[in-house]
């Protein structure tokens, strides 16, 4: 069998596995948004953001919706990271240009040990549903990747209350009760690993978990309050006969200096945000685990041209080892073309034949 | 001459030459900042923002504040780092709780073409006089800093018109039109290396330049779009007499993969945010540097007692080397009690000294 033999639908899982594939998989973050007219469309029928995210139908539509536009690799399921602190009653809402927030938010010890494991066939199920949806409509043509937040980065929001610059008010709890805040992460921890293992259940194929503010960190609190818990996690996943199978993918943003940490925490993939050229990246773990990335998104409001230059760069800096699942560095942005995106797919194919044929 | 007999109103100034002092140097960026109540009651007096950076009376009073209260190493010039683009006749205000906004921002080549170096004994004439009061009023205790934002960061506010999470409105323009983004940065560093050499003739005996957003960069770009000019800067200040004694740092937040590449640009020493260990930090740049940080400012929000913890930290990951200015990995934000800054300060100070007995 000859590179170009390979099977095209299971390159992205291929590629986790540092396996040959015939050519480089690619998909978006936040491929499922604003930044298409028919998301946008369907927004407005769904009249809310968490309104498009509950509903499966809605979030079955919008998330195959970029995979008629484009020839991606995967499918992810359209959702929020902030999910599982609103099963757990408190009150997620998005105020228009807001971000989140939540109405009760996590401040002293009543409110962490009120805190309990949402129920996946209760609170959760709609998630389960729509994982469910998708998979049958997707008919086995690209795999789908379940995901949540990271407990570090959900606690952020949950402690915070909402966004901010540097959720101060979660790293006081950590400098000043770290017992409080290993306990709200211990519970977060359990928590994801059963919604993820839920979600493997439900048909995802693959599983990231984005670890949005992990890189607000510095490397010991990092390892203290983060990476430990992403490690139980994908140790968890690892011994449940649901999910041993799927290989799971970290994303710290930010989290630069500390590559190599994360890639000891047993996951197939770590994200890479467009700060470090994949060829350190890559020296950094070692070729221990796949990358995904890490193409900085703002290229994308360039021409086609400057768009496929830098394609090929990120590639190239990568070079023709096995494991690169090209991505941007972070989500797409609302502002961007879609025939963008369309330039960027057809590149990452075109180009990483190219590569594998040198 | 013993350890103990070094003279501890140069340590700041020695450090920056990698040489040994008595104790560790400290100072804290936005150390007249409104976390202090005597800064608040100033900036009432003035009125506005922009009222008490361009009086030099009131600027020398804020500067001096906190050097009354904490035994810092160092004081500096207390101002805003979009002094230039203003005195540009950009149009800077400061909106309550949005940050620097320009009435005209430069988008067009038209604008490019019409932006001039100001006049130093001109439009910027009020930053010159408060150096030359505040060095009088200092007479010698400690070192005076002079600063100026980068180029690149100049740019990012200049082309946005207003802050932004990743100034893509300026990043197009590298992508899609880099000779006018070359042509508007070259302008700012002939600017910024004036504007420091114009500051060093009024008394600053060590620059800083702020690259607060270089950290936005991918590695290449960060390269072209952001280091490059640092570099013209710093290689204009060593040739001009007025600036060729005094130390430069560079602090590009968030450049944690780039510290080799900036310890290249001839400066003295490199900011450091607190996403890196100082001891990868600084065999990142081999020694060849002094280095500034890193203390994460949320710590400041925590117990003495974790931040005298959390201060030794910091300074046994540099080691016992000369070559370290202790600082925070970010500007000192307006929650933080003062008293917890004296702490920080007289712990530098007197752990320093445990160290260099070892």
């Amino acid at each position: 069998m000859t590179m170009s033999d390979l099977p095209s639908h299971d390159r992205y899982l291929r590629a986790l596995r540092c396996e040959p594939a015939d050519t480089t998989p690619v998909w978006v973050m936040r491929q499922a948004g604003r930044y298409l007219p028919e998301y946008r469309a369907t927004r407005e029928r769904a009249g809310s953001f968490m309104g498009l995210a509950q509903n499966p139908e809605y979030a079955c539509e919008v998330t195959l919706q970029p995979l008629q536009r484009f020839e991606l690799d995967a499918a992810i399921l359209f959702s929020d990271i902030l999910t599982i602190p609103d099963a757990m009653g408190l009150g997620l809402s998005f105020a228009a240009g807001e971000g989140p927030q939540f109405a009760r938010p996590v401040r002293h010890a009543s409110d962490v040990a009120r805190l309990a494991v949402p129920d996946m066939d209760g609170e959760l199920r709609y998630v389960m549903d729509a994982l469910r949806l998708i998979r049958r409509e997707l008919d086995g043509r690209v795999p789908l990747i379940g995901f949540s937040g990271s407990p570090w980065t959900l606690a952020c929001y949950m402690v915070e209350g909402r966004g901010s610059k540097d959720f101060a008010t979660l790293k006081t709890m950590c400098w000043s009760q770290p017992k409080l805040a290993h306990q709200l992460l211990d519970t977060l921890a359990r928590a994801v690993a059963s919604y993820l293992i839920a979600q493997a259940a439900a048909g995802a194929q693959a599983l990231m978990i984005f670890d949005t503010w992990g890189g607000l960190l510095g490397p010991a609190p990092f390892r203290e309050f983060s990476l430990r818990y992403m490690t139980q996690i994908v140790a968890r996943l690892q011994a449940d006969p649901a999910s041993r199978e799927l290989p799971v993918t970290l994303f710290s943003k930010g989290a630069t200096a500390h590559l190599a940490a994360l890639a000891d925490s047993g996951c197939a993939g770590l994200g890479v945000d467009w700060t470090i050229d994949l060829a350190d990246a890559r020296a950094a773990v070692n070729g221990r685990v796949a990358l995904q990335g890490n193409l900085d998104p703002a290229i994308l409001r360039a021409t086609p041209e400057v768009i496929r230059r830098e394609v090929r760069a990120v590639m190239d800096s990568y070079g023709n080892h096995p494991g690169h699942v090209f991505n941007l560095g972070h989500g797409i942005t609302p502002d961007i073309d879609p025939e963008h995106v369309k330039v960027l797919v057809d590149e990452v194919h075109a180009y990483g034949r190219q590569l594998r044929e040198q």
